[in-house]
């Protein structure tokens, strides 16, 4: 069986839950609390040197990380990735758009907001954060205005890794009353079957 | 023929540059300064809404952006790209591990100190953009003190997309002496038939 390390907190573990869930995987959890370094023992750096969860063990062993990757390990071959060329490239566009244009700042917010606290470092980081944050939420906003999901007119993992933390966006002080598409986006997917929200194991 | 919208010291764009060469696949090429702000046009943003670049414009009219979904595309069907569902994945976990825990620390370092200089509050973010940096690379050298390349024991887009901003390192002041695996991972790349460095067009 699929084994996923994770905290439950983190929406880059979400994602994986989200699509495992959505495609009707069972799958066994370990929770590790990141906040108490336990991403950082030599036996969890063994399966993911960079120390970090979600990890996914598959069933020879093999660990993979990376949420945005084991998206794709996952989903290859079912409705929730595209099989044509152009379309799979799209997908892993709006991806790294997530990793590097969007979790910085709407994660990293929330993170701090929530379960950190704000230093004196942070406070001034703060309005840096947010306007990266906006800016990714804007150009979100306008492929939304021009399409259902974010690749080809379907439902993707592109859009599971943009929701996991746009859906908790607020928990960051993103006010998303000025992006109707992006919030008529958010309640598609929440109505899809099998889903279920972010803490749940 | 494809048309690449590209700023010549970006290691994000040498990395699609790098790749069209070992493939032999001609290319155009549009170079913007984005010093002069030249990806922030309506002109551009009409490519791509992100604007940043690599953008890489296909025949059909087409534009994909964000340079290792370009990569992968590129790359798909060609020995750069393995056809395994698992080492595929693997490919794409050193590719967002490269944007999320390398670039932002080994690019950005470098950028600051070649192109836009160290304000105070880049002074003040320096100690934890080095530490940063030096733990991605630690993260490398352990995989390439196992393994000739990243994945399946060849040469893929995952090494190309390490590649682009390790093997400058040194302009953002990362000392890679203490890092035999790396160095002679970035010489088996630089005698790739076909390789060309990182300000040729």
């Amino acid at each position: 069986m699929l084994h996923l390390y994770d905290y439950l907190a983190s929406g880059n573990g979400y994602k994986v839950r989200l699509a495992l869930r959505l495609l009707g995987r069972p799958y066994r959890l370990t929770e590790l609390d990141i906040l108490k370094g336990e991403t950082r023992t030599p036996a969890f750096l063994a399966k993911n040197p960079n120390g970090r969860i979600p990890a996914l063990e598959l069933e020879d062993g093999t660990v993979l990380w990376e949420s945005n990757a084991i998206l794709f390990y996952l989903a290859d071959g079912t409705r929730l990735l595209p099989t044509d060329r152009l379309l799979r490239a799209q997908v892993l566009q709006w991806m790294f758009f997530e990793q590097y244009s969007h979790e910085p700042y709407i994660a990293v917010m929330r993170f701090w907001l929530h379960y950190t606290g704000l230093d004196e470092d942070k406070l001034r980081q703060r309005a840096k954060k947010m306007e990266g944050g906006y800016a990714a939420l804007a150009v979100m906003e306008s492929r939304l205005a021009a399409a259902p999901y974010f690749v080809g007119g379907a439902l993707s993992i592109a859009d599971l890794a943009l929701y996991a933390y746009t859906h908790v966006a607020h928990e960051g002080e993103f006010d998303l009353g000025r992006f109707p598409a992006i919030r008529a986006w958010l309640a598609r997917i929440a109505a899809e079957p099998g889903y279920a929200p972010i803490t749940a194991g």
